[in-house]
């Protein structure tokens, strides 16, 4: 592992994206990706990159669509298709669509279909917070998570974003409904250790801490069993049938890469409908009333979602983002330095 | 446990309920109970009729006021104030108000504060979906979840919905952010068994199987353990700001009963912007997938949310209604029989 400055980060991706995207495009997605670095979403940020350039190559995603495409819309409703894009960068104008949705209507909604892996699903949680509104967003991906009753994945992990604007640093949820996500099974496997606790099956069908042996079966538990089973099933058909796009199991019979996701953007511009310093002080107060909980480990405070996220970003910025060495050596050769 | 006819059910509550409302309202709420306990949801249904009859002799639920009153709105998201008012009345006027905002404006949201206990929450999700759209909803509650690294509960089980319209029966999550729900322990609890899994704590901190163990503790463990206990934070903070309501630290400030909540309906006119017929093949065939995959244990195929529940109303219809014997005692006494 090294740790990488910001701006040699943004600046190396750039030039590697240099022969597919517009000069704009490549330094906003390279930024993209670093951000998510930054801010301690290790395995949806740099360690990515190389996976994502390869995408690239094969043309499994398009590098000319960088914006999704109006389909239809009623109202604070509309379906965009992000035809196998670019999707990080046709997910944040997505939610950038649904927030200006909703300063004339309240509450905006984008139902996507046909995109490509947004990275970190939080940032776009974030991106509605920074406007001063309530995101909710979810995708779904291809079948990694076994459903409960199950002996094969048939669903997908499927994130699950809600973000509430709060002054001390927005409160995020950024979810996988599999206990973890594939990025942490990642990661853990690659720094040698196992998860704290089950995290799936082993291809012989036996509980496992293993990350190794989760990826080996992809076989992923569902957090909270049955519930995170049947959230996973809920939000493929929520995210499908509203975008009329694909489900967990049409993802699945795409014989490259996992692409061309369903997704759902929500803003809820709910300071037009209530008093936005009330509404502050309603949020400051539970916040305090949570993280002044009695902590189980006298050591470790109980924290609010997302908590961490501004300490961290400071962290890195003042020593440098880590990044794997393998990958970094990767990304260095891929932008001809 | 004895079974209640359908119609005998409603009758004898709406007998008991005529001291309180009229005659139209007492009707249609002893048949939601009914028909709540006669799709299999025990815990929320008839069950829970003596508890809410107490609430509304104390007044600590307010029988005067059944219908929500408007705060505030912008095009499809509105406020509405529940008044401490009837839950189940309140929350079907407000998942209304949702579809037919939906109509004209694709999405419709109501925030709504000040509800008292909605009884079953997926009963709103199918109200949504039997008007051809997605349902979203979630209410916060008092205190009753410990969260994740805390000793305390400070924070509630906030039930989500999520309904999707399907031919061959709605597509249905309602779930709480705890691993059970508080109905679900009762219900253990009342039948002597213990949970399949670890369900909280118990009065000194250990994780245990004992329904009677956690209600004594009120420290349910969340579901998917910290994506249970964020999932609640969230719904929480997003059911207050959204209507200006309480929080689930407010709430535990009142010293009377669980009241008051803040709640969220969503509903989602998905036919308006996409083909319908395409859609339900989508779902069609999403939920083939799922219920042909091979099942963990043979003698128990996989099944969709929701999937049981028409079974359980035909043979609840058939057989009657089952309802703890002393219960419908108490039920009995109340309606002057």
């Amino acid at each position: 592992m090294r740790r990488i400055p910001y701006d040699e980060a943004v600046r190396t991706m750039a030039r590697a994206l240099a022969p597919h995207l517009n000069e704009k495009n490549a330094a906003h997605l390279a930024a993209i990706f670093t951000q998510n670095s930054l801010e301690g979403v290790y395995s949806h940020g740099i360690n990515r990159f190389p996976r994502f350039l390869r995408a690239l190559e094969s043309g499994s995603t398009d590098a000319r669509v960088t914006t999704p495409k109006k389909v239809s819309g009623l109202g604070g409703l509309e379906v965009w298709d992000a035809r196998f894009g670019v999707g990080p960068l046709i997910a944040e104008a997505s939610m950038a669509r649904a927030i200006d949705l909703a300063k004339t209507q309240g509450i905006g909604c984008v139902a996507l279909r046909h995109n490509n892996h947004w990275l970190r699903a939080g940032r776009y949680g974030l991106q509605a917070a920074e406007a001063g509104m309530i995101g909710i967003l979810f995708t779904n991906t291809s079948p990694n998570m076994v459903a409960w009753g199950a002996k094969e994945a048939r669903t997908g992990n499927n994130p699950l974003v809600i973000a509430v604007p709060h002054k001390k640093g927005t409160v995020l949820l950024d979810m996988a409904a599999s206990q973890f996500s594939y990025g942490k099974l990642e990661v853990t496997r690659l720094a040698g250790k196992r998860l704290p606790i089950d995290g799936g099956y082993d291809i012989e069908g036996r509980l496992t801490r293993d990350p190794g042996a989760i990826m080996q079966s992809m076989r992923m538990l569902p957090a909270g069993f049955w519930k995170g089973s049947a959230l996973s099933t809920l939000l493929d058909l929520v995210a499908a049938a509203a975008s009329l796009g694909r489900t967990s199991c049409v993802i699945a019979s795409d014989p490259g890469d996992e692409r061309g996701m369903s997704q759902v953007y929500i803003a809820l511009n709910f300071r037009a409908v209530v008093d936005a310093d009330d509404a502050d002080t309603l949020v400051d107060q539970a916040i305090d009333y949570l993280t002044s909980s009695e902590p189980a480990d006298p050591a470790s405070p109980v924290r609010y979602p997302g908590q961490n996220l501004s300490a961290i970003r400071a962290e890195n910025m003042r020593q440098g983002i880590p990044v794997d060495d393998s990958t970094w050596d990767a990304i260095l050769a891929s932008s001809g330095a």
